[in-house]
């Protein structure tokens, strides 16, 4: 029971990603009688929650990174690895990075999603989305210097055409970019260039279903609309992207010109699902048994957006953090009480766990919150639905509350009081190059908005 | 005198480069009756004196950097532009960009320097420099890799040989860089791996003259190579690099396997003080006039690190911020004052200023500080020399003091004050990528530091 294994024999538990799923597993583990190794491509671990918020300049990724070790340090039985894992031997029961392999007895698959463009791959460059740190770069330079250029070109006496910028998808993300975006045209930026003016920017939202946040109930999605609609942005639902150019995007048959599109359409699970070897859906989820192992193989797990999961109801559990986070409690959980078992039959912790049933996995849902810019939200609480400046502080109050370290935690905090107030942005830098698609950068030209107006405002009034 | 000229018939000034030196030109010129453009390749100014802090983990870029259109945005007549200058026609007075022409009355230029390779520009991909905040992101993304890959190493069972950071440049910026990193090594990361131990790593400080801070009086000179010594720094004075090769440096014949090297070895002014078409100096300054205006060209001043001026004594002005703020200052002042006289004389602001004769730029000493790590710096003040806790007190307040923006100073000031109770680097992230000159990083191998032991051991202990 409290039986301290040898570091041979102790039970080596191998967790492939350090999200919110694979570092709870970790986390509920650690003080069990096993050797833990834990993966990541990345030294440090994400809040994604707040990545929009370093896309937009609010936050540097310092604020909302840290360092796996760091948070793991405290536990001498947790190994950290920044390694690419490409796939596994369930047979042999190893992991396979790039240079090694890694022997398991329970294996804990929680390496997440991308971004998805379903079936067109050549858009990523076009429109990147917002999965990672680097990500979040990337749309932060593009935003940044298309008001650059764009000043660069009114200054230069070759038109002031406002900038149109697109983002696709109506869900979370997609929503609180627009808004946030809008923040930044109407305030941040309003009275920083000469030449320009940003609150002349346009921010589409474009959504291929009827409504944004289609994942909430309609009064919540439909407030969710007059709020963006509140904030400035356009918003265009039933709009399908049928095709992405340099500065161009197409919704059905029209086009229109976009000094910076964004992409937060779809989501596809890590690639490292496939390899699995067991049935995965439409998304590359991992079709999990209620216990989040998989079939026919009791001592892997798979958790987080990488598996697919029904709830009671049988809708598909969302890719969220607190499911990620309980499906790793859960797992930890299920590997300690079998190990104890065993520990309690024969005294010998190394022996696999007993394939005995388990309970299954249940999602305790404790609500949900969907930001959509200053003081602008939604959230929903079982019946409880609320909306505006109260659900922004609901928003704010669980997002401060989780952001992991205390120290990032007073920081943000501090940042976020003074933003709020100022409208200032902290992070505005412009880094990575000067280079955007569809901007004759060295000429500072962009396909002039105006002869697409027409085709502009067709698709906004639709 | 308090005439408000309109735009079309104001003096025209322009201001290449906001460092130090072109931000305090235009702030000081600003309440002028003149319009003002400044131009810079980034959209930001960074503030140089903690880089290293970025490079080193420490802060975050946001923390040092500010949008130059922030900082100027309560100046109407004030203009911002993110562009590459590629020249000058003093003839035309019309400064070129990649995409235009902009006219002046009165030229300032404040370009800066970049550091230096002495003729070995091959060697800058394998030993980076740091002057700008990509130099610094990418400098920090090589130490943290070189842990990572270390321990994947240690942990494939391929030898844990001790790391090698190699500074080349004993320098302000060669001080402060080694100093850090062996905090870094020695508390920082002390805990945070299993299989490697990162206070054996060793951090070797090549200076190639006999002291180290050189334009500092001997006994801080010598007080700070006491304090490196102590924060665990292998100093090595008379040592001439040789020859850089992946992953290998030469000092002398002797040969040292490095992880990471850093070069902080000297500085180039910017290729654009060559444009001008008057002499340069072998760093490729401007020699400047008395005033700081160029031979033959009074309305065209050159000023901070691409200037070259000698003080009363005959000694070169050094490349330090407050040099190059006095003298964005006194430029300021010496526009102003002419434009002035010509408003009296003819009421016409827009006429050049009268060729008189000015005052000469003095440059107000007010001390200089170099900090050496964690409570550890040098001060002179005049005639006080002081050393230790004292001085890095003092570097402390002046740097926080001076930091642009109270947001930044605030926030700042907070991540020092944890991180000198804690240790804890807040920053220590890995971005842009996983290759590191001299590794493999597929197989994590690197030439193994043991048959070169002896060489090292030659070089230290000469």
């Amino acid at each position: 029971m409290n039986g301290k294994a040898s570091s041979q024999s102790a039970h080596r538990v191998v967790i492939v990603g350090a999200g919110f799923g694979g570092l709870n597993a970790a986390e509920k583990l650690a003080s069990a009688p096993v050797q833990i190794t834990i993966i990541d491509r990345e030294n440090y671990h994400t809040f994604q929650p707040l990545l929009y918020q370093v896309a937009t300049a609010g936050l540097s990724p310092g604020e909302i990174a840290a360092p796996i070790r760091s948070i793991l340090s405290r536990h001498p039985n947790v190994e950290v690895l920044m390694a690419e894992v490409t796939g596994f031997d369930l047979d042999r029961r190893v992991v396979k990075t790039s240079e090694q392999e890694i022997p398991y007895d329970s294996l804990i698959v929680a390496a997440g999603a991308r971004h998805a463009y379903f079936g067109h791959d050549e858009w990523e460059p076009l429109a990147p989305g917002l999965k990672t740190i680097e990500d979040a770069l990337e749309i932060r330079r593009r935003v940044l210097l298309a008001f650059e250029l764009a000043e660069r070109r009114a200054a230069a006496g070759e038109g002031d055409d406002p900038l149109n910028f697109v983002v696709v998808g109506g869900g979370p993300t997609g929503v609180e970019l627009a808004g946030t975006l809008a923040e930044i045209c109407r305030h941040s930026l309003a009275g920083d260039f000469h030449s320009i003016d940003p609150r002349r920017a346009r921010i589409h939202l474009l959504e291929g279903g009827e409504h944004v946040l289609p994942a909430y109930p309609e009064d919540l999605s439909r407030s969710a609309l007059e709020q963006l609609r509140r904030l400035g942005v356009d918003v265009n639902t039933s709009a399908m992207v049928t095709k992405i150019e340099p500065g161009v995007i197409y919704i059905g048959n029209a086009r229109m010109n976009a000094a910076v599109i964004i992409w937060a359409a779809g989501v596809a699970a890590s690639p490292l699902g496939k390899t699995l070897g067991v049935a995965v859906d439409r998304a590359g989820r991992v079709l999990v048994e209620p216990d989040l192992s998989i079939p026919g193989q009791p001592e892997v797990f798979v958790i987080g957006d990488l598996a697919a999961l029904k709830d009671a109801s049988g809708k598909l559990l969302p890719g969220v953090a607190p499911v990620a986070i309980q499906e790793g409690r859960f797992v930890a959980k299920v590997i300690r009480t079998e190990l104890d078992k065993n520990t309690e039959r024969d005294g010998n912790s190394a022996s696999q766990p007993r394939p005995a049933p388990r309970a299954a996995f249940h999602y305790h849902d404790k609500g949900s919150l969907a930001t959509i810019g200053r003081a602008a939200a939604i959230a929903q609480f079982g019946k409880i639905h609320i909306s505006g400046f109260m659900a922004w502080l609901a928003w704010l109050f669980v997002h401060i509350l989780f952001l992991i370290g205390f120290r990032n935690r007073l920081l943000v905090f501090i940042q976020w009081a003074w933003s709020y107030f100022t409208y200032e942005r902290g992070a505005r830098l412009i880094t990575g190059g000067t280079d955007l698609p569809g901007w004759d950068t060295a000429q500072s030209r962009v396909p002039g908005p105006k002869q697409a107006k027409e085709e502009i405002s067709a698709v906004v009034e639709k």
